[in-house]
């Protein structure tokens, strides 16, 4: 289907606005009238620049409180409209939206209300314009999709259709009940189809519309459902995203156009239209890479976590370093990035040693680029080894480098064969004195304006899932955290976006390392040299307040600085490196299935990261 | 009466808090379980230190969901509170609060509510604490002052008593009928007040108490005469701020500490505890100042306005020029600002030309600044010219002067006395071709995260009245805008903030000048050379649709760029220069009592101003 979005859901100029829609792929855009009026462009220079670019003007919205007001009003409403079908026969624009008054001199009178828009729609014809009426969800006497149709039906105008707007029917909705009628309407009488997600706020829901608004898939509204129901009417009209959102009016408008249009073309999958290739979910976590520009702080650090360095790249400057399935990357090449986005407020510092590539173990390499691809991921340049091993990757929205990739596996291309073995000592049993034996998660810290679309793209482009949003207080503001997993929990990725804009570059990134006994493998750390960081004494009082711990337990605990967590499902134990450069490490114990990354603990452990700077 | 002030309501680590609290002369604090557990000193060391700074520790909240659960819970609860009252003797606290409880497991059963409160309670005795019992508006079975109350008079216990906390009584008042039975509770019994405004959001209770909170006058509830009501039970316990806010989470926390402790002044002002002097309100704008670096370009647009220069202060680089009663400092001289505060997001920006000092017309202007300094407003060390004129001056929350003074007034020492006249042409009369005759607003941008702030100290330090706050849509997203003024208009100053912290140096201030003809003075300075913003096409065919006009009328207004609109009270015409630096100017015409400031137009003026550069 065609897909369109509306400027207001975009930052920076008209121009600006068209250029993003065009590049992401949109095929039309509803022009708001603000951005319209703020133009140095005249409308048929507007109308030009669109059809340049290679897209259509689908819908004009310049009318406000048009039904059901006294004849006087209706009057200069008219006045008004004829110079605005006038300015959209300029634009090129064929379909006006019209949305249910709200003015306090509207009357509760549907029949004044389907005179005055077969009207209004008569007028429209003249113009070779079509009329499309809305239910606002605070309309003042028109409220609900199925009223506005009832109105347009009396109305009976062929130039008169009605406008069905996924937040307004939903924000109103408690079930699927309430979509029934939506089967009632003739596919050809609605005229428009204006698509937003929202999460589920429990607010005013005038607020909740002009600030609140995202793309499909982003929020807490089945869209799809509503999509499928419109679909089955016959509706064959663009599927156009009218999104009113504080952060997207911030953020690049490149990036959000490109997120708006990946949220359409996940919810046309979801909603059976899609031809996307396959989900290819990752089975693991095939290793993590740190870029830096002096190896030896890291490389120290791995070193007393129990990492041996076990290969050397054929043809660059990167190292591997191994503990049971736990691998990591240490690369001292130039830092060039050229994936990364530079945000506005800083972007991605490229200074010290960080966490700038994840290698994803993936069942389907080439099939999962497919997929990405299609998503509009930044597909990269394939790094091909001496030996010529091909390796997928793509960039994450944040310009972090996924590679798809194998381990060992029979009938793939093993990342490993770009890497020559180097002579170490022989490797700890995994598990061994509770060594890490593989990466429990990483710990992603995304750029501020785009937190929203970081998990859109890891759950569209990965085929992982969303859990849970959590709140967790830094002392210098609130962080938002909301992991992506594999149903299995074998890859996990917590995204954390900062309170501000500054907080892109001051928060690091981390790498877990799960280990079976985090006690010996804490203890291991310590007695190699390593510093674990240091929790203050207060944290032990309280968590003996809490909990009952085995003799002793709680004083190990306090003497290493373990934290500890307790969930419906099992119990987490956990301890931190110090950072270095933008990058730390932490030991973490799971039991019994515990499902979380102890948020509860993260006040204590960012305030200690804080204290130790 | 003493103050206090939760820790949570601060940004930074423990310490950080303690000292911006003690700075801005709280006499006391709630300390938040999490910033202890985060601290690394010991209860001894906090409480040392709260000693040390002249702070008594009056609260600590480490209970949760303590009443009304199955006894197995309960056991667990008092065992937990053995803990934290032990612990609250080290910290020298000596009241406990218990929020009622939100757990799935609490029973609707206010007997047995009231049985373990006591058992609690005789616990809390033995360590020589006192229970606060308060109602959370969201408590599973308890969520009203009067319920909670309830329980605390059948638990009857002396250790036992309640708390009242403005929020979660005000968020579910319908009214002062529901506040009377505040009245029924025997100030003795009321063992702590927790005070915090909120803006009217209409959203999720527990979402709003948990990120919108704000001092008190901040926000839409009637803080005062809850206060009063207190009072009058014989409550003399301290008044304490508990604000939960995403945004004081991360602003610095002196500031915030200084702005939470102005609320609370002026809050005992308003409930009849207060010995402020007396509010002294402006007359009207007596100059504005501009700190420039290199005075030709906007002395030069000054000329091309109309302004002349008249005089030269005696003592320093400083020029006055006037028309009419507009009249403009320029100050060449070093742009130091030792009161300007430097954001952590980078500040007000030192370079360029600025609009840095405001001159306001008082009637009183020692008294003035007498009740500024009460109210925490950092007073300026007063210059003195040669001829000795002496100006009262404080620095606004921006670091903006603000000179408390008076212009040829009887009685009053002049601040013109500073300034030598210079030979210069004759003034134009006033009003002749339209020329500016005063300043009809000055528009000062604020810092991201002190703009509940600046409203507050405006209103109580120079007893100015803030109007309804608008969002204005620039391209590159949403600013907020308040006006703070004086009831007849003398003084006008719109507040705006811009939509990330970067803003505080994008967005530039600027003067609007009153004019009686604004046609006139855009033709007289368009002639003399000057250019104005140049404003779309578009806006002028919209306006076209929207009113009707004179003949000719709106030709003029396109040809010229001057804007127009309309509010219930009269009509509203401007226009606006190019940017010198960080300012511009605006020529406006208000005609029969329009109130506003042209808020429709601002997204046009942004786009074109964003298009100029």
């Amino acid at each position: 289907m065609r897909t369109s979005i509306a400027t207001v859901s975009l930052s920076g100029s008209l121009t600006e606005k068209l250029t993003a829609a065009a590049r992401a792929g949109f095929d039309g855009v509803e022009i708001f009238e603000n951005d319209l009026l703020a133009s140095p462009l005249t409308p048929e220079e507007i109308r030009a620049r669109c059809a340049d670019l290679g897209l259509s003007i689908d819908l004009y919205q310049p009318m406000r409180d048009v039904e059901a007001v006294p004849e006087e009003e209706f009057a200069r409403t008219l006045r008004r409209a004829r110079a605005k079908f006038a300015l959209m026969n300029r634009l090129g624009a064929d379909t006006v939206l019209v949305c249910s008054s709200v003015s306090p001199l509207a009357v509760d009178d549907d029949a004044l209300a389907a005179g005055q828009l077969h009207r209004l729609a008569g007028l429209a014809e003249d113009f070779g314009i079509r009329v499309a009426y809305e239910a606002l969800a605070w309309g003042r006497h028109v409220s609900t999709y199925d009223h506005a149709w009832r109105i347009v039906e009396a109305a009976g105008h062929p130039a008169l259709g009605t406008c069905l707007d996924s937040f307004h029917i939903l924000s109103r909705s408690s079930g699927p009940e309430d979509l029934k009628a939506v089967a009632d309407i003739p596919g050809e009488k609605i005229f428009f189809l204006q698509l937003a997600d929202a999460p589920l706020l429990g607010m005013d829901v005038l607020q909740w519309s002009r600030h609140h608004r995202c793309f499909p898939g982003q929020g807490g509204f089945d869209v799809p459902d509503l999509v499928r129901r419109v679909l089955r009417t016959g509706y064959d009209g663009p599927l156009s995203l009218e999104v009113f959102n504080d952060v997207f009016r911030q953020a690049d408008a490149g990036p959000t156009a490109v997120d708006a249009r990946r949220s359409l073309l996940m919810l046309q999958e979801e909603a059976g239209l899609g031809t996307l290739p396959e989900r290819v979910v990752p089975t693991g976590i095939a290793f993590a890479e740190l870029v830096t520009p002096d190896a030896e702080p890291v490389t120290a650090l791995l070193g007393t976590l129990g990492f041996a360095r076990t290969a050397r790249h054929r043809g660059k400057p990167v190292e591997l370093w191994e503990q049971g399935e736990a691998r990591v990357l240490v690369n001292t090449g130039p830092a060039d990035l050229p994936h990364s986005r530079r945000r506005s407020s800083g972007g991605t510092a490229t200074d010290g040693t960080r966490l700038a590539a994840v290698g994803l173990e993936s069942p389907d390499p080439a099939g999962a680029a497919r997929r990405a691809e299609a998503l509009l991921a930044p597909v990269l340049p394939r790094r091909r080894a001496v030996g010529d091993a091909p390796l997928d990757a793509v960039a994450a929205p944040d310009g972090t480098e996924l590679f798809l990739c194998a381990t060992h596996r029979p009938g793939l291309p093993d990342w490993r064969a770009d890497f020559e073995d180097l002579p170490h000592p022989p490797a700890a049993a995994p598990g061994d004195r509770g060594g890490p034996v593989r990466i429990d998660h990483l710990s992603l810290t995304q750029p501020w304006h785009h937190f929203d679309e970081a998990v859109l793209f890891h759950r569209g482009v990965l085929g992982l899932e969303a859990r849970e949003s959590v709140d967790v207080a830094d002392p210098y503001g609130l962080l938002r955290s909301r992991a992506v997993t594999t149903a299995d929990g074998a890859v996990r990725i917590p995204l954390t976006v900062g309170a501000a804009p500054g907080d892109d570059t001051a928060h690091a990134r981390h790498l877990a390392l799960a280990t079976g006994d985090v006690v010996a493998a804490a203890r291991r750390f310590t007695e190699a040299g390593g510093r674990l960081l240091p929790i203050p004494a207060n944290y032990y009082d309280d968590l003996a307040a809490r909990f009952e711990f085995a003799d002793g337990e709680l004083e190990t605990y306090r003497e290493l600085g373990i934290l500890y967590d307790r969930d419906a499902y099992g119990e987490f134990r956990h301890c931190y490196t110090r950072t270095v450069g933008r990058v730390f490490f932490e030991l973490v114990q799971r039991d019994g299935g515990y499902q979380g990354y102890g948020a509860l603990n993260a006040p204590v452990r960012l305030a200690a990261q804080h204290a130790a700077r």
